[in-house]
């Protein structure tokens, strides 16, 4: 199957590349330069884009990528130095909206983590569904080296690693490895550097493998899920397996199991 | 001490086994040819047998295994297809309350997985308070692969391994090994499959020799505590250990303790 | 720099040592016959001395230790022994708000795992927001041994280490070695016990290069939002950056990083 380009979008003005090809969305951080910090225009930009992911079902994986050296470094913080606090207050607020945004997605994110990953960089990759690491990428939430502390991050970090190994990371600002990173479970996987967007691009078909509803459905659920008691989260996943039980998807798919066919989905 | 057999029952039209010997009840998934699918007639000898086993004080451990090649591969897909939507909905709930009893259980409970284990199958080893694995054994929650995203397995398995190895499982619906599963905190230990029942007999011995009612009130205290905040997880469980101080098992352990002596309980 | 002892206390009627030296304030478990167990006594000095150093903006990392080859081996049971039920009661309670003292303090609190820790012992690794352990540490919650299970410990352990390896460490009581703590997350660093304290004092170090007030702000931040669902964690957490950037601190920071000068703070 020959690659097909929907869509693509040189927000130069952002500093943020997306890109449609073959069913998956890449957002490529690209303010190399600054190590793709995350400008009021970037962070703009990214709602813009995951608002119209979200319900773009032709899209059926979104990675975010970084350009040059580094992933991601955080907030920019030049254009924040004087700015006033209501300017500040409003960024990071539209920070953590667009954060909460990559779980609201109908589609698995993924964090295709090529280097340097810091503060709110750092954050990122943690709050994106799955993340693959280049084995030259290193993580820390290093704002407490600036007397800030990564207190946004920390929401993200403390609910992917154990809780000792967040606040090490957050009350020194050091950096981890991606070996350790993978060993914190931090990252799913990490590969050769020059290999990185191969391996993505192998997960993203493993996904997209899948059918778009029946993945929309489980990550909100799965999330959903994480905030409730063991009883509320078990009334709430017997519901929705029980309804998705019906759907089209999960009639295919066990019809195709019984039958000792594959299944065929129109997406 | 020789073997006791207390009891015996053959399930053999709802495919379970339960045993009892030496305190401890083995159930036995015994549908191999069906890799032990948890069909309606088995939810319901389970249920009936947990409810037995929850008031009988002769039982001190709980096992459960499967027959065959495999652990247990989730739902009988066989049976619900063409189901109503009222019969799929009642096996999922009767589904989701038995693994609930399972930490309701006074007594440990020890997944012996012998083999595969996707889906329910997989809920069914991270609902168990324990699990002790053979190394050829393999884990999935694999629904997704059927257009049917493992909602209720997500609500065990993210209570036991991390955030992003857990969408991995679910997104993906691939398998990871027993050392995996190990790394991951899935499982307590990996054993050659040839030893795993020796190694859960042991295991199942170490248990049974702490106190029963001591190990009925502390897993009971264990779970209640992770569902709160930590200000109120301990002042639940400062009374419970107060209250339990005073409890005979306490009085004879401490004694013993402060006497040099091994400890003498009933049971 | 030369070092500055400003106080050091012998509580030698409670078994506690407490010396604040160069900013670091170390608290030494010292009843060493008793395998440094918690007394009342002891209990009431700790209570004491953690109140003196919430208040003290000179001490700026907080070092519990145990003299001898334990670090702490739980409540004393001798004195416990024969306790009317209401002195229990509050010596567990004394003990839960001593607890919570640790994560309530302003400074990072480091345990330093010189030897055996046991029951509340293990309690108080777990509860410390940092724990580096000599390489013979070892750790058991074994208050199951004595028919007494480790309830309070339980609320400790269990937001530490993942569900399973708790529930293994607290039903079967048996020990783990210090290599195992530091893969599942319970410390942060093993060392050759000969060279335990060095290794604290640089990680203190690291921690008091970094500014006061931004870690006391951080650290009363990271427990805050663990306790909420992901959208309140998140209002919180960017109420809390967006406000600390306007502190001195951020200020001096952010002016040193992009003067590319290192920065200055007070303390």
């Amino acid at each position: 199957m020959g690659a097909i380009m929907t869509r693509m979008d040189d927000r130069s003005d952002s500093g943020l590349l997306a890109r449609v090809e073959d069913g998956v969305a890449t957002l490529t951080l690209n303010r190399p330069r600054q190590f793709n910090a995350l400008s009021s225009a970037m962070l703009a930009a990214l709602h813009s884009e995951l608002d119209k992911l979200a319900t773009d079902e032709s899209v059926r994986v979104v990675v975010i990528t970084g350009s040059g050296s580094a992933f991601c470094s955080g907030h920019d913080l030049k254009e924040m130095h004087g700015a006033s606090p209501e300017t500040v207050a409003a960024l990071f607020a539209s920070c953590s909206a667009m954060m909460q945004k990559l779980i609201a997605l109908p589609q698995p994110v993924i964090a295709a983590v090529n280097g340097l990953a810091t503060a709110a960089g750092c954050q990122l990759v943690a709050q994106c569904d799955l993340a693959i690491a280049a084995d030259n990428a290193r993580f820390a939430v290093s704002g407490i080296n600036l007397g800030l502390f990564c207190s946004t991050p920390a929401v993200a970090l403390t609910r992917n690693v154990s809780r000792k190994r967040a606040a090490e990371m957050l009350f020194t600002g050091e950096f981890i490895e991606a070996e350790t990173a993978l060993d914190w479970g931090l990252v799913n996987r990490v590969e050769p550097a020059a290999l990185l967007m191969e391996s993505v691009r192998e997960y993203a078909s493993t996904l997209k493998a899948r059918p778009r509803a029946s993945l929309a459905s489980g990550k909100a659920l799965f999330y959903r899920q994480l905030e409730a008691g063991m009883r509320a989260a078990y009334e709430e996943a017997s519901r929705a397996i029980a309804s998705d039980m019906g759907s089209a998807e999960a009639r295919e798919g066990v019809d195709a199991f019984l039958g000792k066919r594959p299944p065929s989905w129109k997406a």
